[in-house]
């Protein structure tokens, strides 16, 4: 491993995608990615009977289509790291108990899979899993309860709130060499802007992304040009701005290939989601679904999958905090 | 790094302790730990005016103390790994912000130290760290409302439940040659044997940790008696009892050199914590405050640190669900 710094690397072995899958709900079914997902599942309840057992199913779903794509079963696994926003991370803990592999939880709000996938990666890079697995979910109905206000009450959403993603996404890397592989990536570090407001999670966490995308070209010596893409995990579209802005006063442009999974999920115009999607499972199945797939494809060969995550706390919230965030990056090449 | 099976690790360059920190409340300072904690306040609010931000300020104490007897700046620090028990875990998150370290987020309940530890040692054994933090930390007051019921309801404790620990501790590890080293550990599996009391989280977690505690000891075929003492997180009287049954069906008789950080940290005598102390916080400052200490002094040499954690969702619960556990475990030699 060449360690450019103390937070980014690249991987002298770099560690290969073996396999991904994701999972979506109805409303996502029926926005741009739509046709990307690997399982679509319209019951809400995913016919359990709570929300929360629900998301629990989803991510269940995800890691059995990618052990299933990869062609392993869950004893081959050597561990993995999975997490959610739920609290106690129970989508992942309830979703994946039964698979018996040895588990480390993480947690990063919506850059859990950016974080996970580094994780493994360092895991796989230095000979510690020969298989290493990380998962997410997010589920509109668990999150929305969660951090803002009970469904029922149906409460006004406002312009710069975004729309929790019912999906999941599980990623399978491996030591074996195949077409798609993490190079490289670098450890967020908390960036806290001073936002209090739970509707506005893209400003929360532009600050986030802007540094970590920064760090990783100024350390790599590379420009946003060389990349086919570079991934926000569900900035949306207030957030994508404020990104945009923070870069160009450090001189760096992106704006040509920045991609937002966020605003690429839901159709804007159409599906009343205001400055897009959000949760984990926004990011995870976006990549899962459409980048990962484009890579295999050949029609993408360098991407920095950039996950955000607001690790906002409602009760910190009502206590008068601010909304401390972080970004996770992840360099996949093809 | 000799990886002797898929979740157990011997490190090749064991990495070494460099510093570690303690910080413990009042309750905990009149236990039989008390001499042993580096900084004790008396104030359960920290100076701070909510419960959950005198949390944030127990691990933000913990690990400057950390970082001042390592004689270390927080930038020399190449990332940490942190996490805790509050939702979103914001003892952690708002705890460390203002240190700027490169961050991964964590969540295992009570194991929190012993899985940041692990992740820790790999990462400095692979050379992706110089230096590596983690920290973890629990109140009591924040804990009690979030699991169970409000603090003012004073509602009357059971036999078997346990008193969260307001304490916290921190680790610094490096490449560098110490006395203190991690030279192998395991990754933990959610262990699930049904049990739905969050006011008996010891018989959670002991199938956990005699699950891990048992492949460890087979992997590397090693005996009870080979260790000073194998420690375990917070399983107090009830679950140690039972961790001690379930290993003797397995013909593996620990009682000799077991000591449980939550039976350690209180006198259930005098102090009024029925089965003992509880949280991330519990295991974390005996940790830190004993145990490294006297591996430090040379009066132990040997020792598995297996943190336990009940990785329960009070949601979960309320809809009829059971608690799943973990244990990671972490050899330490002197």
């Amino acid at each position: 491993m060449e360690k450019l710094s103390g937070d980014v690397f690249r991987f002298s072995c770099p560690p290969s995608v073996k396999a991904f899958a994701s999972v979506a709900g109805k409303k996502e079914s029926e926005g741009p990615m739509g046709e990307y997902f690997d399982v679509i599942d319209e019951d809400a309840y995913l016919g359990e009977d709570t929300w929360e057992k629900a998301e629990s199913r989803l991510q269940k779903t995800a890691v059995q289509k990618a052990l299933q794509k990869a062609g392993l079963d869950a004893s081959q696994i050597d561990f993995m790291f999975a997490g959610d926003l739920i609290n106690q991370c129970t989508g992942s803990t309830y979703g994946i108990r039964d698979f018996q592999i040895p588990f480390f939880g993480i947690y990063g709000a919506c850059s859990t899979m950016a974080e996970g996938l580094l994780l493994s990666a360092m895991s796989v890079n230095a000979g510690y899993a020969g298989y290493c697995l990380n998962s997410t979910s997010s589920h509109f109905s668990t999150a929305e309860r969660q951090f803002r206000f009970p469904l029922s009450y149906g409460g006004q959403r406002t312009p710069t709130s975004q729309w929790t993603c019912t999906a999941s996404g599980a990623v399978i890397l491996s030591a074996e060499k195949s077409k798609v592989r993490i190079c490289g990536g670098a450890a967020g570090t908390i960036t806290d802007f001073g936002i209090k407001d739970a509707n506005n999670m893209g400003a929360a966490m532009a600050p986030a992304a802007a540094a970590t995308i920064k760090r990783y070209l100024d350390v790599t010596g590379t420009k946003p040009d060389d990349y086919d893409a570079i991934v926000t995990g569900d900035l949306g579209i207030t957030g994508s701005g404020l990104l945009y802005d923070l870069l160009m006063r450090e001189k760096t442009d992106i704006r040509n290939v920045h991609k937002d999974c966020g605003v690429m999920i839901f159709d804007g115009e159409t599906q009343d989601t205001h400055a897009g999607g959000s949760g984990c499972g926004c990011s995870a199945s976006v990549l899962c679904g459409y980048f990962l797939r484009k890579m295999e494809e050949g029609s993408m060969k360098n991407i920095l999958f950039t996950a955000t995550g607001a690790l906002m706390s409602p009760m910190l919230l009502q206590q008068g905090e601010s909304i401390p965030s972080i970004a996770h990056l992840v360099h996949i090449s093809a």
